[in-house]
């Protein structure tokens, strides 16, 4: 009868159980690496070890065996609880796996050996704790479908010259999911991405992240100088500015993760409210704050928004998992993925601005106490402001992208 | 990849294309109903004619056989799309048998077979659609767990007096159950409820309801005037302003299915909107409506609040399906059917505030063409409207309601 | 130390008073107008008699010598509690003297006699109660810069044919302003308006209004067929699709006072509610609604939403008494008056939305009480929906004109 | 034609125009500040050089001699505009001289030479640049008609024990005026204040403040231990939890200001955000943001949230200087006093609330560059948070207080 989402799956279990040990951990250093901005090394340490960074890793390769999508995105939820920061550092590779076993399952049934062991090989390192990956999608003054990253050809690949922002997780991953653009053969500008190896020459990771919120987070800039990526790296994604089915599938997948954290952030910011108002005293009276009609008033309103966050988003991450489960291999009809992409997109506008108005009403219900750097609030206020600029759509995109896909445009946004 | 709701079992499929085919036929009638603040009747005895009024009752016993809470509410919510006066009128009834085939199968279990008989008699009879019933709890200037109607004893059973208010359905059902308090043998003020024939001497329906919206929906007041009610009609449920479990779980269903309703509205609002701004043209450039920022802005709103709402609703009824079925007889903890209650008030406030702001942004989107009595938005604007004022909880005492549960104090309201 | 508006000026002061009295006088026959959609007729009689419809005519001229445009809205406002239907036709009527004494002054300053005579005549007879008029400038499909009503060469003069919409006061003016458009010599699209006496062949009120809410506005449509118009008649506002300094002037005053009516419906609904709940008592204890704190929220978000209203229209008035100040004549520059447009447009759609708002709470405060035809809210909840449709931007325009003017650029919308 | 409030008084307009220009000095060290969390001695020696901490001394005791609370509000919004921290701490000592002169001006018009001469060198030393003072009256736990902290008696007067915190500006000041109680000789506990020299034994700044935001604003907790104050020095209020004239006027007063300064913060993220989307470019089409659709939707409701706070905020300010010059001495029945509280609070609410989603909407327009801890907005977003819970009423009490002040109750919330 508890309204907070459960697991569907044994594996969920597993993880959602793990993600919520290492979310009470986390929370007691949130506040230090938070002051002092450092990346929580031992956080990520940690979730290797215990093997949560392997959460969608098939048990025989290792893993928990996760593939329910609403259980990936649960169990970063309950990671959310504890500190975000280390949250949606983490997501950036453990969205990762979801995909490439995908990918090997179907290239397994679809009889291609040599594929499917390349893909084995690495989610094999990735259970055995000895592979970190990240996503560095995001440039300043582009969207994510145009990104100005440019390899020029070269002797036997690709020169990169560009620079990448928030690129969260960088200092711990030891492979880089890069997107960026090249022209083909027939002067065709396309869109590409390649996973190319932190230490790589001419790969400077800026350690320059310095923020409002989520300063745990590692999401340095990364600047990209004749950085040598071979030929066999680059993969097509096609036309430069279109959506394919990988793009989307990938973004939509990481974007399921990074919800859930902010959900879980507002969970965190509503149960310590709950909690405090119950004892804290107040006036001559002494009674609760609990007992005072305005508190209840405040919690109410946290109660529902709380509750239709949850109902939202669990209810998109169960459609992902019909729809993934309906295609066992790629072949998804571009038209299904963005309706798909429609209802996260609402589901990730609404998560992300209730768990801001939540953690803003938790605050009012806090007096002035949330508002002292001393107290777990004053971290979340920051923390979850984050949410609206998460990939692929800001609020500012979102909008027109929900609004197109709904009446059957193109939902590709005004360049 | 529908994101609207499903049916979850076969009876709730069947329910639900009933449902979907008398809201096609009730919307062509609804404008003039609504006009004329005329019962439907014919409406009524067509969902009699083809099952839907028996939708929860036993398909061994003549209903449809529905037993989930979510897919009664989703039954709902397509009847609430073609005329929203027909389908809360509707639902006055169509939430019995499901409360009274739980008895009954838990009298069967007990092997309390007399009371069991008694039970399948009147489901019989509802299976064949020889009865239809409405429950009459509201009156003026109390709440709910104070019904000022009161019995007094008089020879063989009690008379009864005093008056209830919106008394939905009452022009058709041949049976009413009212709720009234009585003083017991030690001087105890008790709640009560019974089912009393329409015709009984002594009780008058006022036939006087004249509203802002829902205008089909026979919400008329009913006069009780030394009104005979035999001892065995009455049903003892505890002290007075006290909540037990027989009526704390009828509440809660009926409320299931009024929410259900007002989803419905809202997405017939929702679809109606979408289809008018994909043809409609303005302006010297001649685009449609669809194809401006400012619409596709508008939809993604509605989008979004449906979504939600879909999901909190949805989410709320699989709840209330996980706690009825781990409890297949009486004795669920009140506790527990606050907390599923405190859930409901958390969906109903959120789908009936949602449900208003669609349409208010439908009416927007439309231009000034909705606002014009001949388009249905200008109905829908105002049945939407009465979707807060539903039992058991308005939003004044929702909030506080809410708020008690989750901090965990005495749910009762301040008197 | 009352924060209601108020007058500023003499003849404002008798304005209010004048309206004040009237509209108390109204709201005795509002809901038989609103229930039978008939056009008050006996109401602008009586706001004839009084001298309130020429409230901005010259005290010389017969009028109450109201210059003010805060004092305008401002009576218009004190109209609007007694009965929004009546208001807003009025308001077709009153705007229109404020404009012409603009003009007339500034033509007497001119030496303009001839101009300033045929001014002046127009105004007398409206002084002494011999002339109504109105202003027919919305059309289905377009927005009001690109008027389809088409005037093409005739002898002596224009045949118009097209269609006028939304023609609120038509049964009752003897001229109509119109808005056509017309091809000049050159081949030009050309924007123009016209006064029409409502009598001309070729001109038909069709008497077909019928919405949602007020009912009694009289706003028909006004069919044209080859209806005559003499060439001195046409007064060319340049070209068409562009804004003109008479044209944006004109559409300004209007929209002043129509924002202050709504400003009149949500005083009024709260006036109502606060003087409710101080009565209405509920529940076993007998407190009143006032005592109990949700209701005291609920006063709180009324009063706090009235206040701001009051102050953005009251504060937007005064700038443009300001404007018009340093301007006697014509020669206001277009982006000053774009600015004042801006800030209306701002004050417009919060006035529009928080009147919606406020009536929504009041019905809340009213139990269910306010959703019976027979409550005046149920009245109000209809009328004031109307608001966000009123010319010259409903809201989907708006945000495009204020954040286009805001941002310094072309305030033209999107064609 | 400028939408901003504009200074009513000559007086106003002098402080108005030095508090630009500190603003905009200010402004250049507002990061720094922020960052390390120290207090701005430099700003607050500028700003008595200046003149400006004497704004509302007369002119002949060597002010500026502001006297209109609009104009003393509107100073404190431009100075807002620069930094926040300085502002409200500035705002701590600048509401005191408008009290004190107050006071002087009433006792020599009634003629009380010595208390006049009294206030007289108080107000000259301010004059004169040579006195700073604050206000603490704000402590943990209770509400502020209800301080805790302790006068008991001493020989030759009282003995001050307990703790005040959010003494915002106690760094810089020399006197410190405090909120206590104390019993008398009926056995009544009575509410007293005093000014208390900073360097008083018994007297201890902590020096901790350390909060999310407004981290320049030196609010550190106050201790008192056994700290002595003359008999002289104590100024009887009434009965401890009651309400007074003088009581209520200071905090009045020192509201105005505050809230005049979450004015201004809102009004400087707007200005950065119209010329930040007006260069900026994104995208293949290299528009800039300006001429993004949604980006003008963002701008105009900021644009319309800026104006409703401008006026509320500019009415209410205007309603106290109606109100303080009717009543050129004390003697203003309390009722008229609360019922200006009363529209103080919904304006400090209103203005409050806006100025957040002010700067929640900036951030959007920003895309991720307003997260950055290098940009203005994140410190914004920070210092704009304290405004709610500024005294005398949090959101919390505000409701509670405004609809009983509306609803003709008791003012006192519940203890």
């Amino acid at each position: 009868m508890d309204f907070a989402l459960q697991p569907l799956t044994q594996p969920g279990q597993r993880f959602a159980a793990l993600a919520e040990r290492h979310a009470a951990d986390f929370a007691t250093r949130a506040a230090e690496h938070d002051r002092d901005g450092s990346f929580p090394f031992e956080n990520i340490a940690a979730l290797q070890q215990s093997g949560a960074m392997a959460a969608c890793v098939a048990e025989e390769l290792g893993g928990l065996g996760v593939r329910s999508v609403h259980d990936y995105m649960l169990g970063m939820s309950r990671l959310g609880r504890g500190d975000g920061s280390t949250a949606i550092a983490a997501n950036m590779h453990i969205f990762r796996p979801w995909r490439m076993t995908r990918l090997w399952e179907a290239a397994k049934a679809a009889g291609d050996v040599a594929y499917a062991a390349g893909l084995e090989r690495r989610l094999r390192r990735i259970g055995a704790g000895q592979l970190l990956m990240c996503a560095c999608v995001s440039e300043a003054g582009t969207d994510i479908l145009h990104p100005q990253l440019e390899a020029t050809t070269a002797d036997g690949g690709w020169l990169l010259n560009g620079r990448k922002i928030f690129a969260t997780m960088s200092p711990a991953a030891q492979l880089l999911d890069i997107s960026f653009h090249f022209m083909d053969a027939q002067g065709v500008e396309r869109l590409a991405m390649a996973s190319i190896p932190h230490d790589s020459p001419g790969l400077e990771i800026k350690n320059n992240w310095d923020a409002l919120g989520m300063r745990g987070s590692g999401s340095h800039d990364v600047a990209f100088t004749n950085c040598f990526l071979p030929d066999a790296a680059l993969l097509d994604l096609g036309v430069w500015g279109e959506w394919s089915e990988p793009y989307l599938t990938g973004n939509l997948i990481i974007a399921m993760g990074l919800a859930g954290v902010f959900l879980g952030i507002a969970e965190a910011a509503r149960d310590l409210t709950v909690e405090a108002v119950k004892t804290r005293r107040k006036g001559p009276s002494g009674r609760t704050l609990a007992e005072r009609y305005p508190i209840q008033h405040l919690i109410a309103e946290i109660e529902i928004d709380l509750a239709a966050s949850r109902a939202i988003l669990g209810r998109t991450a169960m459609a992902a998992d019909t729809l993934f489960s309906q295609h066992p291999a790629e072949g998804i009809p571009l038209c299904e993925l963005h309706e798909l992409m429609k209802d996260l997109q609402c589901a990730k506008w609404f998560v992300n601005r209730k768990a801001i108005d939540i953690v803003d009403r938790a605050l009012t219900a806090s007096g002035g106490a949330g508002y002292l750097s001393s107290h777990p609030l004053s971290r979340l206020y920051r923390d979850v402001r984050a949410g609206p600029f998460m990939q692929p759509f800001s609020p500012n995109e979102a909008f027109e992208y929900i609004g197109k896909v709904t009446l059957g445009l193109d939902p590709k946004l005004e360049a």
